[in-house]
């Protein structure tokens, strides 16, 4: 693999820089600040180009902290595989040190992923600072709660002072604004200490438009693909080896230089290759390698909206090689029974059956038509195993993508939240709680940006309304460049220890608990577990262990006003959890949780 | 399979189309012509819609040659999915009965995959009157040198009255000028009482821009993916079922209407799919079906220039699930050896160890970073069977897109031409000869149409150009338009039995006749085959019996100056078949099959 950021070495530093079809390439060095003392004001230094591309030159005396851009074709650009932008995507790089970090993690190795509990945060709205530095007082509660991995929204440099992330124009530079490459490095470090793995969504589909000088260094974009969000990656076009390198260096980046423990990709079905070796075959190996070097796993998780069992198969099946992928169906499914307004927004989903699909083999849609695409869609998932499956009652998207920026708890009430809560915790698959939903957190979680050139603005309006249409939502949105907004869906922390919401924290911490000890719960297998309807809008899954000694019966009644009876001999059953107490039935928008131990079969 | 052509019955015929956006369709039966009694002039007949999307009615009365087209959007276009264009792409479409052909192959059922030699053909070059029935006559001949199977240039209605064949903008119709529907069924019909199977080249990456209102009908196009040869079809988006329709249904016709064996797909690269069942998938599964009904195998081979072994792989582990694929890599190795001046069209070739490789493991580009294409290029295929590939010395392609559009026959001399046919015919793959390679025709093969649109005209002299600079050929190139370019270009079939021309026939039925019946040839086996470079720039192909009784060498000599040694024990070996006589050498450009047997071993 090779190395495409600068490499500080005893005496100094080493560029590189990839411009396959560039003749020339000049290293600019800026004066008068730290660790460039070698530089001379407006002279470049030539770099050297080799076979495959790249240019480098090996400059005694840079330290760290170095402001360095290239010079191509008499334009002063950024480095497009910059560590860090101290002035944002417009400014110049700054080289980064990062054999220099001390790191306390050299025993990390992580649990096993089936165990894991995700908590997706936002940075910037996680907490009054909007700095990694800050979020570190919060990791020994989220540890307490039951939270095993945090997973950041993307931190990739993103143009202005605010933005979800997926805007960003330098895939290997760390928000300047929250606190750049060494505040994530505190902050993993940190988490490793609480026994948090870190997971950090990364978007290798398309490049933030503002900022983003790629194509003045070479083929980056294909002109054959197109993406909802800009031109799509190179990955299979003449000089694709290069445009691999970039996103397939940047995965092992993360892993070796900011020790993180894996990575969500976005939108990865729109990341295009036709190639006999696509990205995906190279990418798994390349991780594979990378993890035999570091001594531990590196996970690599899918968004993808195809509903395909391949994303998570192995290469060697024709699949993506994937640890797990987003199951959005479950979602959908879950939202639709829960929201008597859901169907709106979601016209494909509203039966419970569907729910009962998901719980049993993942997707909802395994090719039949869906009216919301206009054609079949997806296969079959059944037999893919629980833990490549992660799943969620709502994400930055789902209340990010309404007008309203409603979160779930703004949307339903306390009951329907606790039978959420339960569904999610107790479905077999890895969860993943969105940041404050552990507590019923109501303020908005908006769509906020703070873009800086007006072609952007101005398409942000339209794709926004685009989005509201073709999901049936309606109502205006607010401005999402208004910072307003964005200070408005930061999280209200100290809510956590009043009224409901503590409530529903307790819940959580129970449900996690549950989970986490139950023996018929923690290991995700769906081999005996089976999911039946019962009455009106109730759903049963009942699991049990190999001898037959031990029951369990997750009961969730969807229905708003009927209770569901209690299927049958459940008289001699205990009851572990639930969320008002339950004799005979379980009253509408509740759920419990009983168990039954028996004599072994012999 | 939804039935998308006009299906005639004892009472009349079913009219269907497909036009999923579309409130209202209908159909106009043209007056005055046989078959159309019950219509009346200016009178169009409604028709109902389905949920899918389809347009039918059932109109009695009406029989084979009634003339038709839809009225959309007040306009009148002929049927997507017509049998036949009487008068070409822009005219109307008449109903074909296809029940009503009287089949005499009842028994047919073909040979083995394993067995076949093919044999490409241009339908309008091959004879002078250019139609199908004129090619039945020289059948008994084709079989009479071993040729099993002809596969046909595309007879999709094309505009004009001559064509490549990959303009179609018909998919189901038959070209007009060869003889129509009526032709190409007396043609398969001939072929299989000469015991000779028929592929059809078929094209389902664009379809020709002249005469293609298929987008006014519904959306057939993809708005996300373009190819080199015009919009790529939809596959994957919205409403794409139809399309999907549209493709399999027209595989099914070839095989179910038509009696063909098999099917060429044209350059599937490009066509575009990433949904989770692809149209590989469905078109498998279809096939699969098919043949059930059928009870005969029907197959299918792949254009692909991905170099990736999933095209031939089954859909369980990932591929494409084709029968077999064209092999490039083998034609290239091979030419460059053959041709002094070929490393200029093929820069990435040119080495003996690249031949060597493509009898062995097939694809030679595996990896490998590949200066046409800019980037590495292709994964391996060894282990993958020799009935996999197709391999040829020229196709339509190769002459065809020179400017000067010379056959290898023209460009090599004799010595050459027969050290090619043995280094094809010898090769542990299906061979296929381009019509006329048999007896070295040296008539050139141009590229040549007749378009009718001046956009399409200027477009075609773009396209040309750019090709010819892509691939670094030099000099001008005739007017494809120009019908002298066209008659130019087709067989002298008398020269067959002349001087040199007769000498190669005789060559060639000799090869196909020792591969046919000599025991280490027949199989295709490759596991007791062992392919070295001998001597400055030759090859021996050793095979083995599995008791190690016998012993078969191919030695191809392709220095053009020095001669090759034989390798080993060659005294004791009896001589089969040579390019010229041979004793203690093979000289250079000359080719040699000896034998040796021994005692079994115990």
């Amino acid at each position: 693999m090779i190395m495409n950021y600068p490499e500080c070495h005893k005496q100094g530093c080493r560029f590189r820089v990839w411009a396959p079809e560039k003749e020339t390439m000049g290293l600019r060095l800026l004066p008068g600040l730290k660790g460039s003392a070698h530089s001379a004001p407006g002279r470049d230094l030539a770099m050297n180009k080799d076979d495959w591309g790249y240019f480098s030159v090996d400059v005694p005396g840079v330290t760290a902290g170095a402001r360095y851009g290239y010079v191509v074709d008499g334009n002063f650009y950024p480095d497009p595989c910059s560590s860090f932008q101290p002035e944002g995507v417009y400014g110049a790089s700054e080289v980064v040190d990062h054999g220099a970090f001390e790191w306390t993690d050299t025993d990390w190795r992580g649990r096993p992923f089936a165990e894991q509990v995700f908590y997706e945060v936002h940075v910037g709205t996680f907490t009054p600072e909007g700095s990694f530095e800050a979020m570190i007082p919060r990791l020994e509660e989220l540890a307490a709660i039951g939270i095993t991995t945090i997973e950041l929204m993307p931190v990739a440099q993103c143009p202005g002072r605010r933005n979800w992330g997926y805007d960003g124009a330098f895939l290997y530079a760390v928000q300047n604004g929250y606190g750049g490459p060494l505040g994530l490095k505190r902050l993993v470090d940190a988490c490793h200490r609480q026994g948090i793995a870190v997971f950090l969504d990364v978007v290798y589909n398309h490049i933030g438009g503002e900022g983003n000088y790629l194509a003045q260094f070479g083929p980056y974009f294909s002109d054959k693909y197109g993406t909802p969000w800009g031109r799509a990656m190179n990955f299979d076009g003449e000089w694709s080896d290069g445009v691999r390198d970039l996103v397939i260096g940047n995965v092992l980046f993360w892993a070796e230089q900011y020790h993180l423990d894996g990575l969500r990709l976005d939108a990865i079905h729109e990341m295009y290759d036709r190639n006999a070796v696509r990205i995906w075959d190279e990418l798994y190996a390349a991780v594979k390698h990378c993890e035999e070097r570091l001594g531990r796993r590196f996970y690599l998780v899918a968004e993808s909206d195809t509903n395909d069992p391949r994303t998570v198969r192995s290469p060697e099946l024709g699949g993506k090689g994937f640890d797990a992928q987003w199951l959005d169906d479950f979602h959908h499914a879950l939202y639709v029974l829960l929201h008597p307004e859901g169907w709106k927004n979601y016209q494909d989903f509203g039966a419970i059956g569907q729910l009962a699909k998901s719980y049993s083999e993942g997707f909802v849609h395994s090719g039949e038509y869906v009216w919301f695409r206009r054609r079949r869609h997806g296969a079959s998932a059944a037999g893919i195993p629980g833990e490549r499956f992660l799943v969620f009652n709502q994400n930055h998207d789902l209340p990010g993508n309404r007008p309203d920026g409603k979160r779930l708890s703004a949307l339903v009430a306390l009951p329907a939240l606790k039978l959420a809560a339960a569904a999610l915790l107790l479905a077999p698959y890895i969860p993943m709680l969105f940041m404050g939903e552990e507590y019923g957190e109501d303020a908005p979680f908006h769509f906020f940006s703070d873009y800086q050139e007006d072609q952007t603005i101005r398409g942000l309006e339209e794709g926004r309304s685009a989005q509201f249409g073709r999901f049936g939502f309606e109502g205006d949105a607010r401005d999402p460049q208004d910072e307003q907004v964005f200070l408005d869906s930061k999280l209200c922390w100290e809510k956590r220890r009043e009224g409901k919401h503590a409530e529903l924290l307790a819940l959580h911490k129970e449900l996690l608990k549950l989970r986490r000890e139950h023996p018929l719960l923690a290991g995700l297998a769906r081999d005996r577990m089976r999911v039946d309807i019962v009455g009106e809008n109730g759903l049963a899954i009942e699991r049990w262990s190999v001898r037959r000694d031990l029951q369990l019966y997750c009961l969730f009644n969807f229905s708003m006003y009927s209770p569901m009876p209690m299927p049958g001999k459940q008289r001699r059953w205990d009851l572990l959890l639930a969320s008002v107490p339950v004799k005979d039935c379980v009253p509408p928008q509740c759920f419990a949780v009983f168990e039954q131990r028996e004599a072994a079969l012999p």
